[in-house]
């Protein structure tokens, strides 16, 4: 509510930073989340059914370095590391990961393979849109990597799951956006959480 | 949306700031806001409903001195000035405003009087309280006097008015807020505006 995406000083236990994880309860409990997770059970009903169709519309993701293999940790200056999603990670599509170091493809268990583009935002959105077919291309995270798409005039939509959450640092997605203009173009209210879907 | 409830750079011919006029267009073309304003027409419909209501819930009104009399302009001296609100302003209820200089009750026409307090927030709420009746007290603004009341547990509700305007810096209102929580209660969404209602 306040504007951070993630709490102050994320690390290796705290990727989201100081509270951040708040800022997830509502989808943590969800069927949606927790089947691609590998875990069982979660609540169905009309909040996971809208979750599980923003889920299923990814055909392909992109997100930062960072993301992927965090801020700090033991694999923080390792450059091979494959970061905090283990051998079945959630996407379930190919993943690409803009760093500024070359590696080979890793093929995961479950869909998910991460390709590692160092030739910046659009390299990856053209490789990403070549094997999303009829889906759309996800772009993941950091607060970073979404801002560029936006100034480079790149995304098309951005849903913003809003919850009563004050984090009161950290890190902020609404801004360094250029010149963006956003239009509201769907609201859907659930108790724990309000999306909020804006084209651009 | 960026979290600013006022640009940057407030003057006398911009009050909310550069840009900041975009968050209340919304609401400048409803009757609800036109009438009590003395300006003819405006739009009626659920939007106009809905704010006709939220305003006629006030019995009375508390700002800061900044909101009446600005933070510059010819009296931006001038303990005595009554600002820009004219002879007949908007609130038609009694005013009560938070300021370091003792001045005499002033009375407008339609129903507005205008309170200077200068022992602070609890007693301008005491004050405003016994005057309010059945109805509620309302803390108009500007943004840290709602985050003082905020900070000491005197607000009770907060409803925020959503629109998709970004204006990249100014004053932020969800900020300096202590330990307090938010619960969200209701959301009401029409085309230009998404109402969010949060108890404290």
């Amino acid at each position: 509510l306040d504007g951070f995406i993630a709490g102050p000083k994320p690390t290796i236990k705290e990727p989201l930073g100081q509270g951040g994880e708040q800022l997830h309860e509502w989808v943590l409990k969800l069927e949606a989340w927790r089947k691609p997770h590998g875990r069982y059970g979660g609540e169905t009903g009309p909040e996971n059914d809208y979750m599980k169709e923003f889920f299923n519309r990814d055909g392909a993701v992109i997100m930062g370095r960072k993301m992927f293999s965090g801020n700090d940790g033991p694999w923080k200056d390792d450059p091979n590391a494959d970061g905090w999603w283990g051998e079945n990670p959630p996407f379930h599509v190919p993943v690409f990961i803009l760093t500024h170091n070359k590696r080979q493809k890793v093929i995961k268990q479950g869909g998910t393979t991460f390709t590692f583009v160092t030739d910046g935002i659009d390299s990856a959105l053209a490789q990403a849109k070549d094997v999303a077919g009829e889906k759309v291309v996800g772009i993941s995270g950091g607060a970073n990597v979404i801002q560029q798409f936006i100034k480079a005039g790149l995304l098309d939509e951005l849903e913003i799951h809003l919850v009563p959450v004050l984090l009161k640092g950290g890190t902020r997605l609404l801004e360094n956006l250029g010149d963006a203009k956003l239009k509201k173009v769907k609201v859907v209210d659930f108790p724990s959480v309000t999306h909020i879907k804006y084209h651009l």
